[in-house]
C-alpha cells in the first residue's frame, strides 16, 4: 500500500514515524522545510521533492497541516497535490480545521475523482509519538474501514462520528470545551489567590472536584511549575477559537463565552504567550497587572 | 447541647431533620413562614416564635438563609437574634454568601461576645435530606471541632478550608466553576446540534470526556428529559454570580467570563427560568430563537 | 467613457441611476436577478447578459455586492468578469468588505493588468438615490482622480483615506462605531425604562447629549415608532461585525466589545430581526423576556 | 439661609466656593481631612469640627461624597449627621450613587423628619469651579424650587428628571454612555492604528463623525497628548460601572456590554491607571501587549 504523509510538524512527524511500523506500508513524506523529513528517511520513508510528486503513486494521502488556508494551498494552490492524485485514491485530512472547510475540500476532491475523509485527532505531541491518539472521523464507512489499520498504527482509538465534516465538527466541540474550561479555571483560581488561598491549595483541590474538567489536573501542574512548554500551543488554540467563531457565524448560533475567550487568548498571544501551552492563559491573566 | 436552626427552606429543613438524630441535641427551630417547622416539631423539635426567642438558650445557632441581606436582617435587623444570644455561644452560618460579608458578620458577632464560623455546603436538596452534604468551613479550629459532630450528622465530609471567610470563599469558587461549566457546555452542545449531531449523541459523549466537568453528566440527563425540576434553582445561581462579581470588584480581580455568564443567566431568569434548575440555561439558549 | 455597474441591490440601483446623469458616460449594467436592471434600461443603460460580457468594453467597472465571497465569485469565479476586462481598465469596488480582502482583490486584479480602487460608501438607501453618499476611497491618487467625476455623480463627498485597502479599513471603523453605539444605547435605554423613565423621555433626551453619537437621534425615532423598515439591515451589520472580527484576528488586536456585540446581533438575527433596521436590536433586547 | 456642605473633594470644593457667592447664604463646611476647608474659611465659610456639628443649624445640607458606603457612614454611621439635623431641614445628596441607594437614603431621612433630594451633577472639576455644572435632580417639586437658587449658584442648568431617585438614575444612564462610548472608541482607534492609520488621523476624524459621541473629541486630545491628568478618574468610572451593574441586577435587566466594560476598566485599574482620566483605557489597551 502506497501511503503519503504531508505535513511533518510537531504532530505529523510522530504520526508518520508510526506509519512506518506497518508492514504493508510504503511511505512517502513531504514537508515544506526539509529537516523533519530526514529522520523519517533514515527510518525508511521516501522523501518527495514536492507535494504533487509525493502523491503521484499514492493509494492513500494523509495531511496534517496548520490551518485551512495552508491545507487549501497545499492541496489546490499552485503545485497543489490534488490534481496529481490517482483517480479513486483516498485523502484523509487530519488537520484541525472547520466543518464547512472539510465539506468544501471533500466536494472539490470529489470533482477530481478522489475520496475524502476528515480525521482530526484528539491528543498532542506525546500521544502522537506514542501512537496513542484518538481519531475523530467523518466520512463513508467503507473509506474509514480502508483507513482503520493505518489509524490504528498511529492511535489507540478510532471514533466514526458521522458523515463527511462531522469528525472536524466534533473536534471543534472538544476544543471549545478545552479552551473555555482552561480559562474559567484560570480566572477562578486567580480570584482564589486574591482571597488568600495558596496556589498549591487551588491546584490540588479545584481540578479534582466534579465541578472541574479532569484534564485540568494536568494543566494545574504546568501552572504550579511555571513551565509552559507547549503541549498545545496557545496560538493554535486561538486559531481554533477563530474557526469555532466562524462556524458559529455560519450556523447563526452565537457562542457568547467562546467569543470572549477568543478575545482573551488573543490578548495573551499579543502579549507574547503564543508559543506557550494554552495553560499560560493563567500566567497572562496573573501578569496583566504586574507591569505597572 | 442546645442547638437552634434558623431557615427551613429547601436545604434547611433536611439539615435540621438530620440534627434531630443526634442524641445530645435539643433542637429549636425558626422559620419566617411557619409550615416547614411543623414536620420538625412532630419529630421532636421545639418551634420558636421568633429568631430572638429561638436562640436565647442556644449553645450553637445554625443559619441557612437565602442571601446576605436576609442573613443580616435576621441576625442584626429589628428583632435580630444576635443580641439575644448568650455570650460565648457559637453561630455557624451555612448560607451561601460572599467572603467579605462572612468576615463582616464574624466581626459584628464578635462585638456581641459571640463566636462565628462560616460553613456553606456543597450539595443540593437530596444530599441535604440524606446527610450527604460537604461542609466547607472557615474559622478557628477549636470552634470547628465543637461543630464537627453536628456537621457529621448533616453531611459526609467536613473540609476546614482556612480562617473565617474562607469557607464562603471556597464555596464561591466551586459555584463559579459550576455556573460557567454548565453554560459553556450548553453553548457547545447547541452548536453541535446545529452541525447535525443529535441531542442524545451530544449528551452521551461530551460530558464523559476529560474536557468536561463530571457533574455535567447528571445535568445532561435533565437536558435530555426536558424536566428541569430544580436541584439548584437558576435564580440562586444568578444570585451567586452576583456575589462573585461583587467579590471580584472588591478584590480588583476582573472575571471576564463569569461576568458574561451572569448576564446570560440573568436573561434566562428574566425569560422565566428562575425556578428551574440552572441546567435550564440550555433551554433558554435553545429557545431564544424559537419564538419568531 | 464606458462604465459598467455590477450589483443592483438596494444601494447599487440608486447609484447606477445617478451615473446615467453624467453626459460622458455610456452605462452597462448587470445583476444576477434581471428585474432591477429593467428600470435602468428604460433610463438608458445597456443590460448585459453576464458579468463578463458587461465589462468587455469598459474603461471603468463599479461593483456593489453583498460580501467578500460574492465579490470573489463574480470577479474571479467561473465566468468571473476580471479576465474579460481590457488591460489597464479600472475596477472600483464599492462593496463593504474587509481590508485584507480589498488588498487581495487589488493584487489579483494587478496580475490581470488592471487597476483597483476600494471605494465603500457611507450612507444608506436614500442617500444612494439622492446622490448624497460619501465615498471612502483607498488607492493611487491618479486612479481616484479618474473616478472623482463619477463618484461626484453618485455622492456628495469623496474622502481619499489612503492607499489600497484603507477605504475599506476606514469604512470598517465607522461601522464598528455604529453597531456598538446603537447597542450600548439600546441597553442603556432599556435599563432606563425599567427604572421608570418613559420611552419618549429616553428617546428625547439621551441621544441629544454629548455622551451619545448624533446618529442615534434618528434611530430613536425608529424605536419610538416601532417601525424598523430597514435603512441598514441588521443582518448586514452582523456580517460587517463578522468581517471586523476577522480583521481583528488578522491584526491580533482583540476587540472585546465588538465581539460581544456580534453575538448579540447574531441572537437578534436568529430571532428573526435580520431584515429589520439594525436599530431593532432594541426590540430584540426588549422582547427577549416577553415570551414567557 | 444656613447651608452646610459636606465633602470637599475635587468636585465639592469648587461647588462650595460658588455657594459663597450667594448673598443670603451662611456657609458651614466639613471634610474628613481638614486642608480643603481652609481656603473656604478664608473666603468666609465656617469650618465645623464634625459632620454632626456642621448640620445642627442648617436649613439645607449638601453632600458630595465618593460612594454609597461613604454617604451612608457619614449620614447614618457613628457620629452620622442625620440625627443632628433639624426637623424639616432638607438634605440634597450630589454624590454619584445608585438609584435604590438614593431611595433608601430618602426613606431613612424621612424617618428622621427630613426632606431629601438626589442631585448628582454632570460635569467634572473645571465646570465645578466655573459654576457650569448641570444638576440632574429627583424629588418633590417644592423641594427642588427651594434648592434652585443654590443649584444656580453652582451650575448652569437644573433638570428636574422625576421623583426621588430619578436624578441618580439618569446620571447613571449618562455615565453608562460615557464609559462605553470611550471604550468602544479606544478599541476602534487601536484597530485603526494596526491597519496603518496614524493616531492623529484617527483622533481628527472619527470623533467628529455622527457615529461618535461628541465628548470624544476632548478625550481624543488626551490620547493624542498622552497626558491623562484626570478630569474624571478611571477608578470612579469603574465604581460607577459597578453601581450600574448592581442596578441592572436589581432590575433584572442584563447589560451585556456595560458589564464587559466593567471588566476592562477593572483590568486597567489593576494595571495602575485608576487615577488617570478614564480616557486612559486607550493607554491600557495599547500597552497590554507592549510589556513582552
Amino acid at each position: 500500500m502506497n501511503v503519503t504523509f504531508i505535513g511533518l510538524g510537531i504532530m505529523g512527524r510522530g504520526m508518520a514515524a508510526n506509519l512506518l511500523r506497518h508492514d504493508d506500508v510504503t511511505l512517502t513524506v513531504f514537508n515544506r522545510s526539509p529537516e523533519p523529513a530526514e529522520a523519517l528517511a533514515e527510518a525508511g520513508a521516501r522523501i518527495a521533492s514536492s507535494a504533487a510528486e509525493a502523491v503521484a503513486e499514492a493509494d492513500i494521502v494523509f495531511t496534517m497541516l496548520a490551518e485551512p488556508s495552508v491545507v487549501e494551498a497545499v492541496a489546490f494552490g499552485e503545485a497543489g497535490f490534488v490534481p496529481s492524485m490517482r483517480e479513486g485514491a483516498l485523502w484523509a485530512d487530519c488537520s484541525t480545521v472547520n466543518p464547512s472547510f472539510s465539506r468544501a475540500m471533500a466536494a472539490r476532491a470529489g470533482e477530481h475523482g478522489l475520496r475524502f475523509v476528515d480525521a482530526p485527532v484528539a491528543g498532542t505531541k506525546k500521544p502522537a509519538e506514542d501512537a496513542a491518539l484518538t481519531f475523530l472521523v467523518g466520512g463513508p464507512s467503507e473509506d474509514i474501514e480502508t483507513l482503520r489499520p493505518l489509524f490504528e498504527c498511529m492511535g489507540q482509538k478510532v471514533v466514526h462520528v458521522g458523515e463527511t465534516g462531522q469528525g472536524t465538527a466534533f473536534k471543534m466541540l472538544v476544543n471549545a470545551q478545552l479552551a473555555q474550561s482552561m480559562l474559567v479555571y484560570a480566572e477562578t483560581a486567580l480570584l482564589g489567590e486574591s482571597l488568600g488561598f495558596s496556589r498549591d491549595f487551588l491546584m490540588d483541590t479545584l481540578p479534582n472536584l466534579p465541578v472541574s474538567a479532569p484534564f485540568l489536573a494536568g494543566k494545574a501542574e504546568l501552572i504550579r511549575s511555571g513551565d509552559y512548554a507547549a503541549q498545545f500551543p496557545l496560538e493554535w488554540m486561538h486559531k481554533d477559537l477563530q474557526l469555532l467563531d466562524l462556524t458559529a457565524y455560519e450556523q447563526n448560533q452565537p457562542l457568547y463565552l467562546a467569543n470572549l475567550a477568543k478575545s482573551l487568548y488573543g490578548s495573551a498571544k499579543a502579549a507574547g504567550h503564543g508559543r506557550d501551552d494554552f495553560a499560560a492563559i493563567h500566567a497572562y491573566l496573573a501578569g496583566r497587572s504586574d507591569n505597572h
